[in-house]
């Protein structure tokens, strides 16, 4: 199967844009605050790796942190197009490529983020080993995916009681890894579901060291405005990790 | 709260005694092939401590694996007795204590183990910090908890359909963490939920390194005299996790 490139599809891509995540940027994402958590401490001089960019924003953001060269990469062409058009910096590099063969040269990125993408991706541990390679010793790697509880039994909906009151998530399927199609905008969106054990022993069979993992809620100011997102305490959305290449 | 003794209420013990992994021991055991792949490759001449030790199966087991000195704890008398009345071994040591408050001398273990007894203590954090502290360096720290999908919603039940067919897991209140009752044997049995990401950074935050976390389903002979065990692939009811004191 070919790796699946759903953000060139003109209909999806036309919702994507319209999310706050895509029109606000990242002071509008829910997992941001604990995203920020998995960063190290200061980015001043660092070659950053951004694994599934899209539009860039987290790409810009480290810039403006001062990391020293950023390197964003994604498939769609759309998204890479909305990038460049955001910014002229000639320390921020957009690269085309899927995410299942692009290979960092060996120890030439401090830090390798990805958010929300490498759930589009069958094979993690071997992502993981890329990212291994290309990180310098003592270099980090941190990043979002879609919660394996959400991800597992592939409804992606809540169960729901006969007045539409959101009962409990149903848990299904779970050792069962593998596509998950579903409906975002589109039909046919393809995402993978992993245990937990995938993703943490991906991460360790690679040679990294876990640092932190994180599922997070709502936060801040943020949080306050978006009363809705208390049901997300319920079951998580989203798995955050970091981990070292040991120094 | 006083810690729960949930053990010596005869009710309760009468139907744990009748369990498979009570009457038969560790090859009657879901989880055991995958509990045996955290631990040391060898046992030999280690000192073993082993909190919640219940009727000692796996003290007498890591025994017979050359281990030099192993410390039971449990706070059951009746299980301690149970236990005790298995083996004359004098390398063998039984103590009575809670799990909240036992605290090994510094550097006194090799190996430190937990078999399904840690989800009945409120604070994990406060425990992984005691056993870190207990270990030598280099020294390793496994155990098994109920899993937080299992435990999160509290109605340690199926979703079932009008036939009473399976239908999915509820997942429910998975950041509200704390005590849930239970009904197992008697009524009352309080285990306590906790988030992946509480089980995972207590273990970092105490000083240790995670190398390895499963999600076990039955394996091997045993699984196949067990069809019924086909539903436990639907939703994970274990988490294991072994990590290292730094060397």
């Amino acid at each position: 199967m070919p790796p699946q490139n759903i953000y060139d599809d003109p209909e999806f891509f036309a919702g994507y844009a319209r999310l706050p995540r895509s029109e606000q940027g990242l002071d509008a994402v829910f997992e941001w605050p604990a995203f920020q958590r998995l960063l190290p401490a200061a980015l001043e001089g660092k070659r950053v790796l951004d694994l599934g960019c899209g539009m860039g924003y987290l790409a810009r953001w480290v810039r403006t942190q001062g990391a020293r060269e950023v390197v964003g990469v994604d498939l769609s062409e759309r998204m890479l197009a909305d990038a460049r058009g955001r910014t002229a910096d000639p320390a921020i590099t957009y690269l085309r490529s899927e995410l299942e063969s692009f290979t960092p040269e060996p120890a030439s990125f401090d830090l390798v983020v990805s958010t929300l993408a490498l759930h589009y991706l069958a094979d993690f541990a071997a992502l993981a080993r890329r990212v291994a390679v290309g990180l310098v010793p003592g270099g980090r790697f941190a990043f979002s995916v879609e919660h394996p509880i959400y991800t597992a039994n592939g409804t992606w909906e809540w169960h729901k009681g006969t007045g539409g009151e959101l009962l409990h998530w149903p848990v299904d399927r779970y050792r069962d890894e593998g596509a998950r199609p579903s409906h975002w905008f589109v039909d046919g969106v393809v995402k993978y579901h992993r245990t937990m054990e995938t993703y943490v022993n991906g991460l360790l069979d690679a040679g990294l060291r876990l640092v932190r993992l994180e599922e997070p809620e709502g936060e801040g100011a943020l949080r306050a405005m978006h009363p809705e997102w208390g049901d997300e305490r319920r079951r998580p959305p989203f798995l955050l990790m970091a981990a070292d290449r040991p120094g």
